[in-house]
């Protein structure tokens, strides 16, 4: 069930992104650099997330259509931000040549504005107002987790807020948005909201967990990459035992949180079995 | 009453901006950055567009006075991604340092990518979703004119079309957002979008002007900087003679515009005086 539903959503996101990006046809290089990022093998977990939500407060995935887009251009653009050379400065992305290696730092800087100026027209079509607050907030949250993260010299106390806004907002912003876009309000959204707050986490350790086995499977190293750089991920702290102790009870949180909305909770449940033995 | 209804705007906004990036205090060297910008002595123009339409159409200043600080906002988030080295590589902004001089370039990154999201998460507080379209539409023309800028190789042809969205979308979503924040539809609003249409190119033309006369008084010579520099603007293309005449038009145009709301249009035509015959 997991597949068809994350596909049905996938299917729904993809055609209406192609629409939504046709918008900037007068300026084509600003369109081809978003469309390369934008399309570019991206899981769709935020839009998911979002229509299951909206699906669970007794909404359609439609519903939710417009808010799920902006959270993948939000998402997309601060991906193709975070890579350019004054920031993390990574050459590839999904296998491919990052947007500013592809298109040239000017044209990545603007790809990700016009994509996050975008993500919000888009939300100006969108009936629900709530909508737009829960994803303008989550969007402003994850600049604030970006800013922390390359000014806290790697303090270890901060990981967790850290990633609770860098991964967690948006995510919290996915489940509220489609919350909003069901017209749903109180016990059932707040539920959600924690859900998004575990599962966020899950998701975070689940990466740095897998970020470090790929690199110790081919480098036959016994320390990760992020080690390496002097990066502060959930595994150069705890170890990896540890980090995969903490997924599990984040797995186990995140399910809690989400049988108590009431809602048919099956999908969130798959998700989160799918994503604590995830392999990419 | 120019003076007068400007400071009045000027404080009004002044004083909620720094209310809304107090938002930003769990991450203190973003929240610095972006103020550094913010509060950096700007004449605050859109932001008094933006009260002027509201009050035109019949609203109060306040009405408008969230919609008036995102737009400063994303004005400043421009200004900030435009100086980077990638762009125009400006050292220098308002007689300060530039953003990233100031803060580094990650940190700049982030101060306009900052700045834009808590300009959409003033806006959900707005309850005009009006106001959200013309401002978000008026944010992405911006991009894409940016985009035509850098790409176009100094095609004359584009020139009006790459002024009208890189400083006409603001202009334009000002006065749309200032009748929206009103209630106002249909001809009033339509009045003011060709207001915004010409008093963006009267603005940019000066600023061509101005800056073409500051390197001629100051360098004693007979071409700018930017001819100099392969810049194409309206006085590097038609000549400042000509260039002063289309001042002239722009300002008759938008004055006829303004003078078609049927509303007090008092203010608007002395602002349109000033910016005819400004000297910063």
């Amino acid at each position: 069930m997991l597949s068809e539903r994350l596909t049905q959503y996938s299917e729904l996101t993809e055609h209406k992104l192609g629409e939504l990006l046709s918008e900037s046809e007068h300026a084509p290089i600003l369109q081809e650099s978003m469309a390369y990022s934008v399309f570019s093998g991206g899981k769709r977990v935020r839009p998911a997330l979002c229509m299951a939500a909206c699906e669970l407060c007794g909404g359609t995935p439609e519903d939710a259509l417009l808010a799920a887009c902006a959270l993948e251009m939000i998402h997309t653009y601060s991906l193709i931000h975070d890579d350019l050379p004054a920031m993390d400065n990574d050459d590839m992305r999904r296998g491919k040549p990052s947007n500013h290696k592809a298109f040239g730092e000017a044209n990545a800087i603007l790809a990700g504005d016009g994509l996050l100026s975008l993500a919000f027209y888009a939300l100006s079509q969108c009936p629900q107002a709530d909508a737009l607050a829960a994803i303008s907030k989550g969007a402003f949250e994850m600049v604030l987790g970006q800013s922390l993260d390359i000014n806290s010299g790697g303090d270890e106390s901060l990981l967790r807020q850290l990633q609770d806004y860098k991964t967690g907002a948006l995510f919290r912003a996915a489940v509220g948005a489609g919350a909003a876009c069901a017209g749903a309000i109180g016990e059932q959204r707040e539920a959600l909201t924690r859900f998004a707050n575990a599962y966020g986490l899950l998701f975070q350790i689940t990466d740095d967990i897998l970020d470090f086995e790929g690199d110790a499977s081919v480098l036959g190293k016994t320390v990760g990459k992020d080690a390496e750089e002097g990066k502060t991920t959930f595994v150069t702290i705890y170890g990896l035992d540890q980090a995969k102790e903490f997924a599990k009870q984040y797995a186990h949180e995140a399910r809690e949180a989400v049988l108590q909305t009431g809602g048919d909770a099956a999908f969130f449940c798959e998700l989160i079995s799918y994503t604590l033995t995830r392999k990419s």
